[in-house]
């Protein structure tokens, strides 16, 4: 079965499935301008670190496209820098919209640095350079699957089928299709070594009940739904064989931010003598920040906690403490991160490898 | 300020707080008879294992008080007797229900063998028996919660107030009135020591955000709620000094069933190097089961997880794992077993303190 496609583009329209109606309806909006992706992400419509970076710079290629070319290039690179600027304050945790606006950037330089491109090739080129993130994350993401499995594989060699846990959506609603932690599992899954996926609920956002269910029920995936709380009980019950999990951001030292809870899973893994992997595209590394602590963590609104659509869940007048993310120490992560270049020990991690 | 009172009892007439309704709405309803408490328990309108049991028994006494004495005390026993057993089908995990039949039993027995009463004396002795609890059960709590108070602060001596997590409801909404280990954090708040508690949603069920920070709230107790996949974060950021939680059912050797969750604080508490209590009346220790293992666990509908009210939640089709319960093995109780008479470690416990 074909995986589920959330993000939609065709030749300068975007389209993008609207997952805060899930499950109850499975509906595509049209992302027409920055502002429309902008918003899209700052209201989860589209969430994952990978699909907010291609539908941010989708969204500015659908606007390149329409735009008559400006008189020069410096004011072309002016004009996507501004955009990029606007798009990477969308959400600030995840790394992959900023460091796709640093790319972006260095391909505007080296346009207007090259003389022998005009403002309209220029422009094309810029385009080009956007489209080919919803190609290459998919192909990134099928590698992630097919390094991580096989790691996963290798070291449980005796097992006939495994049993694995998951956190979050890490899948073709998280990226731009297959996914990361998600396309391990696929993997497993098409590789007729997958006895069963646990998925744990996520609150307070409930993307593993309300789209990491999806996509399994969906691919028929055979799959059973834990809330956060039981983690630890299904680990011990179910003999769980690994923990995969996605990451927003993770630093030169293997510390990762991935959304909150993934921590608590991390030393739960440790305590049941369980691998615990990270999977994430190379490009989720940030070098350029040497620990977890300089990660900045978003904080949500509280409501998020203390209502489900219309229905108050929580007393009012209650405080409520509600963090997107969490930092995992590289030394919990015991499987290793799973990148399109191989499966890493956090203290093998290396910007060219 | 007054604690919140759950359970209005009053010469024959029992109303009980409808905790399905909370936090939306503060609604009492009467309880006539046992079938009607039956349902109640069932349907959670009341829960918590002393509270099941409270209401149980008084919804007994209820009827009793309203029945013509049977000709004979042979026939009254035998009709508390099938009254009880009916009770305690309610929910098979807490065994508080279970001990207070086995007392009611035994009194009737001895009522039977006492040729000195006859059947109307031993009716009204039930009776007394079974309307005693209500008070019995808050001065037990009240004990609870000053052992536990000054045990807490005795480890944490140099500290001028601390920061206590707890998990579900063991509250006046669980008990009787003032808690178990919500009693232990009432009497530290008393005693001016309490800087903050941090209390977790409980999903699937929402105890903590429904009920617990509705009672704390209620009583302008300092709280915070979080997630429950966010326990391990706010233990390390907060630097909680201690979680506590209640106990539907501890085992002889101090392994102690408790909400789903509860397993897992208790290993994150250990790996933080946090105390962690279990606060229960001495009734909650089964001295019949050796361990953990022979407790049995309830799995509860799906529903709970896939819907919140009418709004569906998880998607469609995906299978749900839903235990009301988890263990938690008496070695990660490390600050010790809270009950009316005194703070055991979990080896300490003996059937005669």
């Amino acid at each position: 079965m074909a995986t589920l496609q959330a993000i939609k583009y065709n030749d300068g329209q975007l389209e993008i499935l609207d997952q805060l109606l899930l499950p109850e309806s499975c509906t595509f909006i049209p992302i027409w301008n920055v502002e429309d992706a902008w918003a899209a992400i700052r209201e989860m419509k589209v969430r994952g670190a990978p699909a907010i970076a291609i539908v941010g710079c989708l969204s500015l290629a659908v606007e390149l496209r329409k735009l008559a070319a400006p008189e020069t290039k410096e004011e072309l690179c002016r004009l996507v820098q501004e955009k990029l600027d606007y798009l990477v304050t969308s959400r600030p945790t995840a790394v992959n919209m900023h460091l796709a606006a640093e790319a972006c950037v260095k391909l505007c330089t080296q346009l207007t640095d090259n003389t022998s491109v005009n403002v309209a090739e220029a422009k094309d080129d810029i385009v080009k350079h956007l489209e080919a993130m919803l190609a290459n994350d998919i192909a990134d993401n099928r590698a992630i699957g097919e390094h991580g499995a096989s790691d996963i594989m290798k070291k449980n060699a005796t097992k006939d089928k495994l049993r694995i846990m998951t956190h979050c959506n890490t899948g073709s609603l998280a990226t731009a299709g297959y996914g990361t932690a998600l396309g391990v599992i696929r993997s497993l899954h098409t590789a007729s070594k997958l006895d069963q996926v646990y998925c744990t609920e996520t609150r307070p956002y409930n993307q593993g009940s309300r789209l990491t269910a999806f996509e399994l029920v969906y691919e028929k995936i055979p799959a059973t739904l834990v809330c956060d709380s039981m983690a630890a009980a299904a680990m011990k019950q179910f003999k769980i064989d690994a923990v995969i999990v996605g990451a927003d951001r993770v630093a030169a030292n293997g510390d990762t931010a991935n959304k909150i809870g993934t921590y608590q899973l991390a030393v739960l893994a440790k305590s049941h003598d369980i691998l615990f992997y990270v999977a994430a595209p190379f490009s989720s590394i940030d070098f350029q920040i040497p620990n977890g602590h300089s990660i900045p963590i978003e904080e949500r609104p509280h409501s998020e906690m203390t209502h489900t659509g219309s229905i108050r869940t929580a007393a009012a007048g209650i405080n409520c403490w509600n963090p997107g993310f969490d930092v995992t120490p590289a030394e919990l992560i015991t499987g290793g991160i799973i990148t399109e270049k191989g499966v890493f020990k956090p203290d093998q991690l290396a910007p060219h490898q």
